[in-house]
Formats: structure tokens, sequence, C-alpha cells
């Protein structure tokens, strides 16, 4: 049985983690973190994706790198600089990690390392070397949302969950902590998370299932199509709970995985729901397709939209915009099969049918896309296969915040 | 010698054209034009290109089908609807065609037809017929301009130029007029575009001329990534202007193509300079690329960026946002060869040198970005090649207008 819990990423047996302000962020926020350390008591198996953007920001090489042998203990990351296209960035990447391995009694390569912020000015090295042995030192079983704040860049509410789950009868826990926002348009990686269980499980399966789940997950998440440099999912397992060891894909596989779905599903549309100005979360379900992946591909076109991304703004059931992204999509249907509703808790509303618009109650149509969650149904009635992706809505402080981000 | 002449679409020998308000557009906006008429005193060649967009409006079918034998005498065409996904859409499309006939003397086949405007909403059809004589009564050589402003939607300025040209000693002149604002992301097709000309030219020429030339103007064009249900793109030549018939791809079909590029690049401009709440023209540059099509891919990458286009509109110098929407353009690159710098009327900035940003005057940055006609020019360092694209800024007042179009 999988329950939600406390804890975030510190939830799982032998995790600890801190978050502190150490001055890569700017002077004039002294009470925004800006350096996280995440720990664990015994080496963990670790797996990871990371951006396809063709430019990568240093420390995703530098954490290839570490995770080359499969292992890693520990994550180090910071916000307010992402450590991109500037001169250093790979040495300076590296440094963190040789600073966390100081202040911990560890190697450089046990650590995970990752940087949200703007690209292209040089990093703060100083700042997080002189902050280093204050956020070990902070390092407890509580630090999950101290952590979880200095991951935070323009997010406006930190992404933390934790699930216990039964693995042959021991109970295993899962907790995680990511970050979102802007340039969320991930393509096989994702933002930044940070995933923890004490589950054990070998390299091979946890490789597996993470990035099986990802692409259910996070990479069904739009904000912005904008995809980052630094996007990084990262999963640390350290076989405390005592649960025989995960090797094949058999029944304990499938609720290890059904749990890092439940996780990764939750801070996905957390994600979303805190887009860079987002007033609502957007879900566009897409059912009746003759495969998931074009259903997925009709879904993503749907929520990326600019234009339905305004009409959610204005709670205005422009569903033509729905179809013409879908048009636009590159996945197979046929237009004239297509129905369209609007879902949210104030109801449901069909506004076209096989293809044609139908009269509807627009006040009804605008009381449902007022809510903070609203859904764009789609049945293409081709197939017996889904997909839903998610997105947020397009406002004036989306404009606001990315017209002067840097200064 | 090609030069700039006045007349739009009237300008070449033989076309007429007419615009008025029937009544499609609402009530409200008596003053605002909804009905284009454009006709030929002789038979004209014609080509066309269309959206890719696989949910397609009603008139692009019927236009298709009256192509088929690549002659046509003229243009009608609506604003205030797209006549695209609602029932009898296909009917009413030609029944445009037949009112159009019937007030002409021509039969409805002689017809390109085309709608802009909303999108599932049944066109208001007895509006058009009753309208039909008197836009007919109305056509004229001086009927450019109405006819241009019937066509606008969101656009906030007329789209209108004409040149005139030699052809194998005869002057030959061509005219266009062309609507885009929202919804523009053309793909093989463009927004709404009809030019006229007194060119003597094959069907097989003409058509060749117009899909080369698309594929550098109208599809280098981006204002929100949607592409539309309705784009055409369509070119009338009536031979009159007494040439030798251009046939083969000799020094006439040169000269011809090169004012058709230069009537569609500037149309280009226009629209991205006019995209909707657009307060600039942005236009990007990539040179130094192995190929023309990876420096448009990576071009046009950057001008769709969301983000890129909220820093133009800040006038912010985030030249990390244009490596990063260059870095998901699946194009390939180097990203520590690439150079970037801005450039306005108020001079030029290098903001990256092989990849890594510089120390910058911001305050010049500043007043570069602040002009109406911005360039992001890249140097890739990696052949001859370039191209460019052209885009606009992302304003409060894009999601203002499309947080509400419908209603």
């Amino acid at each position: 049985m999988l329950k939600e819990i406390s804890g975030g990423v510190c939830a799982a047996q032998g995790f600890k983690a801190a978050g502190i302000h150490c001055g890569v962020k700017a002077s004039s926020s002294p009470d925004k973190n800006d350096l996280a350390l995440i720990l664990s008591d015994k080496e963990c198996t670790a797996a990871a994706t990371y951006t396809l953007n063709r430019v990568k920001a240093a420390p995703i090489y530098v954490t290839m790198d570490h995770l080359e042998n499969g292992v890693a203990w520990g994550v180090v990351a910071n916000s307010g600089n992402a450590n991109a296209c500037c001169p250093m960035s790979h040495e300076n990447a590296e440094a963190m990690c040789v600073a966390a391995a100081q202040a911990t009694g560890h190697e450089p390569e046990d650590f995970v390392v990752a940087s949200t912020g703007v690209i292209g000015q040089t990093i703060n090295i100083s700042a997080i070397q002189a902050g280093m042995p204050q956020v070990a030192a902070a390092l407890n079983g509580d630090g999950s949302d101290a952590a979880a704040n200095a991951i935070m860049t323009t997010d406006t509410v930190k992404k933390e969950i934790a699930v216990s789950f039964t693995v042959g009868g021991k109970e295993v826990k899962m907790g995680a902590i990511a970050k979102g926002s802007g340039m969320i348009h991930p393509n096989m990686g994702t933002m930044l998370a940070f995933i923890t269980t004490d589950c054990a499980i070998t390299h091979e399966m946890l490789s597996e299932a993470l990035h099986e789940v990802v692409g259910r997950t996070f990479n069904r998440v739009t904000v912005d199509g904008d995809t980052s440099t630094n996007d990084t999912c990262v999963v640390l397992a350290n076989a405390m709970a005592g649960n025989g060891l995960i090797e094949w894909k058999d029944e304990s596989y499938e609720a290890f995985k059904e749990a890092l779905e439940y996780v990764c599903r939750y801070l996905s549309r957390a994600i979303a729901g805190d887009g860079e100005g987002a007033s609502k979360l957007v879900t566009c379900k897409v059912s009746g397709a003759r495969s998931e992946e074009s259903a997925e591909r009709l879904s993503k076109a749907v929520v990326g939209s600019a234009l339905v991304k305004a009409a959610m703004f204005g709670s205005d059931a422009n569903w033509g915009r729905v179809l013409c992204a879908m048009g636009y999509s590159k996945a197979p249907f046929r237009p004239e099969h297509v129905d369209v509703s609007f879902q949210s808790c104030a109801g449901e509303i069909l506004v076209c049918k096989q293809g044609d618009g139908l009269i509807f109650d627009e006040d009804k149509a605008k009381e449902i896309l007022s809510q903070k969650e609203v859904i764009i149904a789609v049945d293409l009635h081709e197939g017996d296969e889904s997909a839903e992706c998610w997105g947020c809505d397009l406002t004036y402080d989306y404009v606001k915040i990315n017209g002067d981000y840097r200064t």
C-alpha cells in the first residue's frame, strides 16, 4: 500500500539534508537559500537523466563523469547561477564537489552536482566554498525543507514529497525535492529533481525504472517550450530498508516503479502548476488514440501552445486553438472524429463533437475554466491508448518575470 | 532594376481590388472591412502554398480544388471568421466563390477563396452573399488599400507592397497584400498573402519560384509557434506586361524570383513586426554555418523562444537564452565556437565569444535592445552558410489580446 508521508528527501532511512544562504544569490536576498546538500549514511546506487539540450551546463558533464561507476553518496546543488556558458564553469563544478567532499569526509567523485539560475555569468565559487562547512554542519533528518528552498529560483512554492510502500514484505521509503518554473520543456531529462530511497535495487533496474518513469512524467511537462541547459533528475538508493535486492523485473520492481512514478508525477504536476507566472495548472488528456506516443505528442502540443495557454489565462473556451495545436503536432489523427471538452471541479462541458463546434453555455464554460486546475479532454475515437501532459497558462506575470530576469 | 512603387495588389496591369464591411465582423465594428475581392482583366496563371496543419480550413480545400487546372481570375477573402471546424464550412467556402462568380460574370472555379478569424463558429454566409454585388461594384485600380484592410484581424497595420522590375527589356510589376499577427508559425505555407503580377510565366516556373521563395521568407517568420489552419499564399500572373514567357530557369526567371523574394521578404518582416502585441521586430541572423538548413533551424529556435522573446520585450541582453534555444533546436553546432552579439540602429555589442560570456556595458546593451528593430547576430565559425528568421517580442499585450480573443 503506497501512502504519502512527511520528511521529503530525508524520509528514507539514512538520508540527511540541509540548505543555507551562502551568497550566490544577491546579498539583497539574505533570507533566500542558495546552497543545498543531501547526504546518505551509506553508499547509494545512483541513476540519472539529463537534458538533451546541445548546450549543457558544466555540472551535467561533471555529474555524468562521477556517476560512471553507478554509485554516489550525496548531492550538492546551488541556485542563483546555472554555471553554464562561462569561463571556468567546469572547474567550478568540480570545485563544488571538492568542497562538499572536504566538508563531509568523502571523495569529490561521490557527489552529484547541479546548478540552476542565470546562464553565462561566472558563479561565485568562493561563496560556495566558504558556505560548505556550514551547510555540512547543518545536515540533519529534518533538512529537506531547507534543501528544497535552496534550489528554488522563480519557483513560488517548494516541491517536496515522500511516500512509503512495501517491497517483499519490507517497508521502503522514497522522498524527493525538485525545482521548476521557467525554461521548462524537459526532453528526456528534467528540471532539477533529487530523489532518495532506502530501497535495495541494482543500478540496472534503478536506471531502467527512472528512464521509463521520467518519460511519462517530467517529460510530459511544458511551461514555455524552452528545454533548459541544466535539467537533471537523480535518484539515490542506499538499500537501508533491508528489502531483498531488486535485480529483475518482478513484483518488487513494479512496486518500486509505481512509487517512483507517483513521486515524479506529483513533482511534474507541481512544476507545471507553479510555472513562471502561472495562475492555473492545465492538463490535456488525449484518449481514444492509436498509440500512446501519438496521444502524448498531441497532448503536449496543446499544453505547449501559446494561444491555448493565453486562452486558459482568460478562461476562454477557445477550443479551435486546441484543434489547431493538435493539427501541427505532426501526430496522425482524423479531425472529423475529435471530441473536445473542458473539465474542472466546477463541472464538464462538451464544446466540439466530431470536429465541429457545438453551441454551448459560455457562462458555464467560463466557470469551469476559472478554476485552479483545468483539464482539456480530447477523445480521438480511434483506439484505446491515452496520455496526459501538464502545463500552465500564459499570463502577464510570465512576461514580467522574464522581461527582466537577470537584472 | 527593381524598385518599390505604389498601388499594392493593383499595381500590376489589369488587376482591380476592393474591400467593404459586409457584416462578418460584429456590427459593433461597421467601419472595419471584412470582405475583399481581387480580379484580373485576363485569366491568370496561378500557384499557391498552404498550411501543413493537419486541421485545414475549408477554403483551403476549395482553393486546392479550383487551382487544379493552374489558372484563376481572382481572389475572394473575408476576415472575422476562419470558416474552419464547423458544420457547412465546405459548402460556405464554395458559396463564397459562387457569389463572387455571379457578381463578376465568371465561374466559381475561377476564384481562390480564403478566410481568417475565429475557428469553430459558423460563418455569416448571408452577409457575404448580400455584400458581394457591392464589393464587385467597388472594384477599381485604387482598391488595394481597402482590400488589405478587409483581411486584417488583430493586425494593427496593413501589409501592402508593389515593385517594378525588368524582364527581357519589358517593365513588369508585382504587388501584394497580406495579413498576419497571431497564430503565426508558417510551415510550408503562410498566413494570407495575395500576390499579383502582370508577368508572363508558365505555371511550372511560377509554382517553383513561389515554393522556393516562401521557404526563405514566410516560413522564416514566427510570432507564437502556432501554425494556423488557414495559411494561404497565392500568386496570380496575368501576362499583360508583354514580356517573353518565362518557361525555364533563365535570367528572366531569376529576375522574377528576385522580385518575388523582395515582396515576400517585405511582407514577412511586416508580419513579424506587427505580431500580436509586439513592440519590436526581432531578427536572428545565424552565419558561419555548415548548411543554410542548420542556420535556419537555429535562427528560428531563437526567435521562437518564449524566454528570448520576453527578454527582448524587457530589452534585456540575456544571451544565455539564445544559446539555450540554439541548443534544443536539434541543429548541430559547437557551443564552444559561438559568438553572439546584439545589433540595432543604436549600435552593436558582443556579449558572448567562443561560447563564454563577456563582461559588457549593460547600459549600452539596453540602449541597443530598446529600438524598434533589433538583430541577434550569431556566428557559428563553422562554415559559410547563413540564414535569418524574423519574430517579435512577447509582451503583456500578446497575453491580453489572446486571453479573450473570441468574446
